[in-house]
């Protein structure tokens, strides 16, 4: 391939279209599908997507896309802008490390919406967002510093997650669309002039945050669409002096990352599902106290230590007053401490679940008492494998005496520690009769599991909603 | 005042809201109104424009707001969308100098898709215009690095008319939406995770550039709506570690100035008004032009000296084989040489106008002749004043072995140089008479300049489309 990035981009995209993804890559992308929708039909009653849905049934319009939780037929942005607030809400969504990017709650709500709207086949739908979010990580991956540890965009308080997402996401309605490979470029060059999103209110607070995915999804189909119409965008919009990387990254951007091995090596299938609804730097310490509880009666535990990257201290361990007494069910869910508690004490959905994220389990005794056990200390070895995993170690001091170490290197949800098919259908399931039956969640995962198959969405989009 | 930038910002909107406006202002802000209505209407052919008008019929929606040109009904944020695209893509909307920012192409279409859809008088969508306008130049000047004699914004590649334009825009809608004061800092704190556009098309192409107003105005328009519905922001959006200047300026920001002697000292009637649609950094060599041709026949010139401050250079004079042979209307309008050619063959207008800008005007065999004798040269004087304004001096040497010289050191349209009331009138009746009558056009700049005292601004939305 020759050309400029987003030429490069494009062609793949175009080939991906006319070829169609192997079957492994469909499959991924389907579960991301499912794990999209069940996220966000669990969030139709948090109060951000309420207001979202509020405001764009105040505009109105042609019903082609529909609204998840409400069935509202709405315009195809629109619906895009609701579901992707939905798919971000719970924090819930799937993580690339070490781009620490949240790709899917982006993608597929814009791709759904635009699939509907032009009756898209599943198939269709799946290599739209296969490319999608693998554009998304390998546009956060030219953001890393490794030098820095970090991404840039991240140091600069910029959502990657948003930024890139609204990127790969209109790659996404592009291919779904009715416009050839320089339309795909097009709207890439359009849709750089769009993405956006601060991490401010992570410092300060603000529920703007929770928006960020549904404005970039909202972004992606707008930028499809005038791309169709006819709007250009400039060829060398993410490498030349005054695009996307320099703007947002500066003179530290890994341009080569984006493209590598593109349509040979896939990130997608390494990008983590979460199991637990909760910070992903919690993870392993859940996973590690899962495995305790296997071996101790938790009331014989007299302390325990939770050692993970250095990094990420700051977010799961301090300050430590904060971290042992959350202030609500959504601080909870940023504490190491009470995490492990969680993992120890709890046992719904894959082991720990919504349930445990709620005002009253967060101010429960028999927790707090747990969780004012735990200290929170820097490990060597987690260090040395952050961010590639999210690892942890828990070490447990017994009454008797005795105490016991579980490691964790490898994050469940990820490549190497995967969820099933099963597992992911029952956090769908669980995630989703929070607002329809059983029945229907069944059912909208036998057809989100069988999209390849799939000549007409109508049927699945008309049960997303109680 | 106290508290967070955003919060400064919103207390200084609430108290205008209020208060109203001085009349002054008031008068300042309707003339942009009409600057704005006119300019739209004259792009109204353009393609960018009917494609983005197309995208937005597609949507449908509830028809609370007016798109100029046809007059189709649409919900506000895509009314606002069509319209900001119209407003600046002619490049012939106002600017603020020296942040080059070109603010009311942004907030003027985002304010009257509000006050259209919610009812509002005449003088509260004044209030809001001012207000959004000199907010937005002031969070350009914030941008402005002294040192580096360039806006951090621009140096980087981002289009800040287009991201201050956004949140400036913002806070006009805000304020004419039913929120108070805290729900005009949230608008703030959302718009903030909306604000975007990159310069690159500038450099390698694409009609993106174009829609950059119309996506900041349809993000204003969202976000005021977000906050009226609940969504919050973060209060130090602005100033924080995570905010929009470290992440777009970085250490480069004169945060002070986005709040010194806000409410006393106004940007708003100093910002340029622009009389001629060329590009800003031609529009003194052109007055220049004019006052020679009172003194001289023009066939009379041997050859002609254009002086500019150097930094503009590379924009009006570089490369010379270009500016003097360009290659359609739209180049002619970057070219020092063709544009001082046509202010001494010209007439139309102010002076210089559209017809001046066709493809045919740009290739007449006399206009070129003339353009051919003009040479740029950097000019001391100039670079000391630019760019509080775009200077020029014009050497003429003539057959008789005369030399004349004409200085123009202060912009027409400027505050040192004003456009009077009846020369806008008149470059709006130019303008829009390209879609609507002389009667139409006449009675819209009634309406326009009554602003103030309208109750209702029904019959002027009426009236702005052929």
């Amino acid at each position: 391939m020759s050309g400029t990035i987003v030429q490069r981009l494009a062609g793949f995209a175009a080939s991906v279209r006319a070829k169609g993804l192997p079957a492994d890559l469909r499959d991924d992308a389907a579960r991301r599908v499912l794990d999209v929708l069940g996220n966000s039909l669990a969030a139709t009653s948090e109060r951000p997507a309420a207001a979202v849905g509020a405001l764009v049934r105040e505009w109105g319009g042609s019903g082609r896309a529909t609204a998840i939780g409400t069935g509202d037929r709405l315009p195809e942005p629109s619906a895009a802008l609701v579901n992707g607030t939905l798919a971000h809400s719970l924090d819930f969504d799937d993580t690339h490390l070490p781009s620490v990017l949240h790709p899917s709650a982006s993608v597929v709500p814009a791709a759904l919406a635009v699939a509907e709207a032009r009756g898209a086949s599943g198939a269709a739908l799946l290599d739209a967002i296969g490319v999608g979010v693998e554009i998304t990580v390998r546009l956060g991956m030219a953001g890393y510093d490794e030098e820095l540890g970090n991404s840039v965009f991240f140091e600069r308080g910029l959502h990657a997650t948003a930024i890139c997402g609204a990127l790969g996401a209109a790659v996404a309605c592009a291919m779904l669309s009715d416009v050839d490979e320089e339309g795909i470029a097009d709207t890439l060059g359009i849709a750089s002039s769009m993405g956006s999103g601060l991490l401010e209110a992570n410092r300060t607070g603000g529920t703007v945050k929770r928006v960020h995915c549904g404005w970039a999804a909202h972004a992606a189909v707008t930028a499809a669409g005038m791309a169709r119409h006819g709007i250009t965008g400039p060829p060398t919009v993410l490498e030349g002096r005054f695009g996307l990387l320099q703007a947002f990254c500066g003179e530290q951007t890994d341009v080569d990352a984006i493209v590598n091995g593109l349509g040979e090596r896939w990130e997608l299938p390494g990008i983590f599902f979460k199991p637990y609804p909760c910070n992903h730097f919690t993870h392993a310490g859940i996973d590690a106290a899962r495995r305790l509880r296997e071996q101790v009666d938790v009331s014989d535990i007299e302390s325990l230590e939770l050692g993970a990257p250095t990094a990420v201290l700051r977010t799961i361990g301090e300050p430590r007053e904060d971290k042992i007494h959350p202030r609500s069910g959504y601080h909870a869910a940023f504490s190491g401490p009470y995490t492990v508690a969680a993992g120890l004490l709890g046992g719904g959905g894959l082991g720990v679940f919504h349930d445990d994220f709620t005002d009253e389990a967060a101010a429960s005794p028999q927790r707090l008492a747990l969780a004012a056990k735990v200290h929170c200390v820097p490990d060597d070895r987690c260090d040395e494998i952050f961010p590639h995993q999210f690892p942890a170690v828990l070490r447990a001091r017994l009454s008797d005496g005795r105490t016991l170490e579980e490691r964790v290197d490898a994050n469940r949800g990820g490549a190497e520690n995967p969820l099933s098919a099963a597992e992911l259908a029952l956090k769908f399931r669980l995630n989703a009769t929070r607002v329809v039956t059983e029945d229907v969640a069944e059912r909208i995962t036998e057809l989100t599991y069988g999209l390849a198959g799939l000549t007409d969405l109508g049927e699945l989009t008309g049960l997303l909603h109680g």
